[in-house]
């Protein structure tokens, strides 16, 4: 299977995309590393990525970033870079390579546990999420061809200590299982689905 | 009480206005008509708007369109223009509608069914009712001063017969009925809830 991760050079890509490699043709879309690059927040940048890796069987995502502050002190332009950012910039991925997917091909966001628990300083990221969620549900319902789309919904991971005091109450759950996750979604058969790992 | 309708003007912010008159001081925004105008997807108009009517007690926003596309013609930019009108509008009335609100006050938003079950063309205005599903949970949890926000996510109404065929399977829900969500949210003590008008 020919597979794009987006993100790839990420925290969550690297090892998404490790777990993959092993079975599969890996193609690692980062900003500014990885075998093609790409600006999720630019159509065209979007656009000229599938065209130099042409068409593909799964696209993944774990790219895209979302503003964290305070509701009294979040402004109209941090909130709009996040939703720009980790909300369209996915749908972006979706919305374009839907013209390049093979037929029974799928896509797999990345959404988070923000979008149902909120936390402090949250709001946009539980927009965003909420966002991805329903546009899976909506999409899923859309395409045609056997093209399948989810969204894996991560609780703040155990590699990424510096958030853990920013999710009181959270069990960080492991890499394995957030891999595992984008497994069911991309080798499975299920779509329009929010994979929780909580 | 002296609450603020955003979208007024519109056909469910007419019916709105009407029944919250009764018995309150209604200020009615529309984008050219109304007591003040204001266009939510600028952030300027937003706050010269509440520069105008000062401090207040509610603020029901019944305002915001998204696109209505097939999913393998949606541009990115089309889904853009629905995320900064009916989502980041929206929301943009609470980010800066929270530094001129009254202790205790509340803010209403409008989402909508679409958030939990899609139909054909929907894909925008699902992930923008999604997102401020979600909103509406983080913001609640971070008010303080006993500031309220929930949302009223309805079907489709029976006084837009033109979507019904958008609309397969669905009863059209009564005006009174929606109506009656948003005395719900205002006149209630409830926070960080979808109303669901199914």
């Amino acid at each position: 299977m020919k597979i794009i991760i987006v993100g790839a050079t990420g925290t969550l890509g690297k090892k998404v995309s490790f777990a993959f490699s092993q079975k599969h043709e890996i193609i690692r879309v980062g900003k500014t590393s990885g075998d093609v690059q790409a600006d999720i927040t630019n159509e065209i940048s979007i656009k000229e990525m599938f065209d130099k890796i042409g068409s593909f069987d799964a696209l993944i995502s774990t790219a895209g970033q979302g503003p964290f502050a305070p509701l009294n002190q979040m402004t109209g332009d941090n909130f709009k870079n996040g939703l720009m950012d980790k909300l369209l910039g996915q749908i972006n991925l979706v919305l374009i390579g839907q013209h390049y997917i093979n037929n029974n091909g799928s896509f797999t966001l990345t959404s988070g546990i923000l979008s149902e628990h909120p936390v402090a300083m949250g709001s946009a990221l539980s927009t965003i999420n909420g966002g991805l969620n329903s546009f899976v549900h909506a999409a899923s319902a859309e395409f045609t061809n056997g093209v399948r789309i989810n969204a894996v919904s991560p609780n703040v991971v155990e590699d990424s200590p510096s958030y853990f005091d920013s999710f009181p109450g959270e069990i960080p759950v492991t890499m394995e299982k957030v891999v595992k996750a984008f497994e069911k979604s991309v080798l499975g058969i299920i779509t329009g689905k929010v994979i929780e790992v909580y």
